[in-house]
């Protein structure tokens, strides 16, 4: 099969790789209808994030089951299942408190790499939620969304605890920040405000249900967002960037007893306890247990309530990978899509 | 009258000090009934935290109302009374949301230190609680104990969500410590795992209510905490000691999904986002807003459901302030109560 694999900084190729098979018996094999590029693949494409060798890229997958290990029993072939980026048994005491993420048997969600045409997926049971039903091809990119950066910026808005009557601030205007706002939105935040300055994205929150844009960034990003919440800091924000800046700009924007919920994959990260302690914030986030969230959202999408996938402005075909990844880094496109 | 000065590091003494008297409408002037020295006081005693001069000491208090300003209604002269060491109105949205210690229009709440015969508190209205009628004299140091530690354990307690089901690990046992220990028993939690090495302090937890003693510190310490709760760490923690080590022993000790509870002053702690990010806790804490606790907490008090004075191991005259200063930085004292 074909699947993109990172060789170097800037260095994608999409290439011959093994068909993956069954290796334990809670495994499942999926034939992808689509996967995309992560703003984490990033990382490393701009090598900020070592690689060690030639690495499989992707973890953002929807498909159909061909075949499932002896001892899988819930996830059938022929279904049309959604997954994400870590593979969880969701029986153990860590899952059934909501954290898939740390699930005590995790293992990466796309083993073989998500970014390809066929993929083993561990834990098949815990790990994949199926679809009522095969879904209508139109759906296919917002349930391809669901499988991370849905799932991501649902699970910032709920740490922010975000919801009736509070006013939400969001940094980060990528999509898992975009899509913050949309789950905002959907939780019933009062008043979303998007800081951005890219026009297209500012567009996408407005669509997503922002109610204000801010421009400002830093002490004075902070500033506008004090003005726009009595002076005192919004009640949620929401951080999808994971810069020392991000994660200050985070905390200061939001008001003593408030909630920052942070999801941008942290790097070079390091918090002042003094200020955090006064600041008198709660902080929560983390990667993702997408997983959670995944029943409701597929619901939420099959009935057309939200539109999630609106965040991939660029569709390609896997073999044209290296493009897509071109394109996010030079933020000509906010997400993309890859077709296998 | 006379109060307690601090001059220089180790240089605690007692002197004549100016009566305070109402400055502003909403002052109200209290004749102190016991006051105490708290664990932060060592900071500035200790020399860690600098000093601007000579500084009246104190911030614990209760006692009865003399007199008070032309704008305060609720607070009358006779009254037996509980305030805590933030002064704040009680009124605006952050009051409200139950973080009184960032008030809008937070002041210092013993504006003339505490550690005296007498005192000045602004925003009576907002900041003291009046006792049920006289308290029988065997209860004042419950009281005072609910002005400062027992109200900071309370917060920390909550922060972290100790309740019914949890395992809840207390990193610190000094008197807040100790309280949060009490205030998760209340709160019913189901194991309480007491963090110390020191004989006098594990027996008042575990009088307190602590399940488990653990006596290990660092990496140890966490890996006994795992050991005692399944092999995932704690639900809850509670960090009352503000250093590097124990914010991350706290860290480390609590479960994916857990929470942290952090109420000790936080001083050159820097906290490594990378790690908070993959540990998936909840971060909570800062200087607690004890006005939200006072109401529930003398009602337990006066109906003698919890014991909290017991945390007052050496009591002493206010002239013999230094002594209890000593006594507490050389952990010959958990702490020191002073009748004035």
């Amino acid at each position: 099969m074909r699947g993109t694999v990172l060789y170097a900084p800037g260095d994608v190729r999409v290439e011959d790789r093994p068909e993956p098979t069954i290796e334990q018996p809670t495994d499942a094999v999926l034939r992808l209808a689509a996967t995309c590029v992560c703003g984490s693949d990033l990382w490393p494409y701009r090598g900020i994030e070592k690689i060690d060798g030639p690495s499989p890229m992707g973890h953002e997958y929807v498909g159909i089951v061909e075949e499932v290990g002896r001892d899988v029993s819930t996830i059938k072939p022929g279904q049309f299942v959604v997954g994400s980026f870590f593979a969880s048994d969701n029986t153990c005491e860590i899952c059934r408190a909501g954290y898939q993420t740390h699930c005590v048997n995790r293992q990466p969600g796309a083993a073989t790499g998500g970014q390809a045409q066929r993929l083993r997926v561990p834990l098949a049971d815990g790990t994949l939620v199926a679809t009522p039903g095969m879904p209508d091809d139109d759906l296919i990119p917002s349930l391809l969304a669901a499988s991370d950066v849905l799932g991501t910026g649902w699970f910032a808005a709920v740490a922010a605890q975000a919801g009736p009557g509070t006013t939400v601030a969001v940094v980060g205007d990528g999509a898992v920040g975009l899509l913050g706002v949309l789950a905002a939105t959907q939780l019933g935040a009062e008043r979303i405000i998007m800081m951005s300055r890219h026009e297209p994205r500012q567009r996408l929150a407005l669509e997503f249900g922002a109610t204000d844009i801010v421009t400002e960034r830093g002490d004075e990003g902070v500033a506008r967002i004090k003005d726009l919440s009595n002076g005192l800091g919004a009640h949620s924000v929401i951080e999808a960037v994971g810069t020392q800046e991000s994660m200050m700009q985070a905390i200061r924007a939001t008001r003593a007893g408030g909630h920052v919920g942070y999801v941008g994959v942290s790097h070079g990260v390091s918090l002042p306890g003094e200020e955090l302690f006064f600041s008198g914030v709660h902080l929560h986030g983390g990667p993702a247990p997408v997983r959670r969230f995944l029943p409701d959202l597929i619901d939420r999408i099959c009935h057309r309530e939200i539109d999630p996938g609106k965040v991939f402005d660029l569709e390609l075909p896997l073999e044209q990978a290296a493009e897509g990844y071109r394109a996010m880094d030079e933020r000509r496109a906010i997400k993309t899509l890859l077709r296998p």
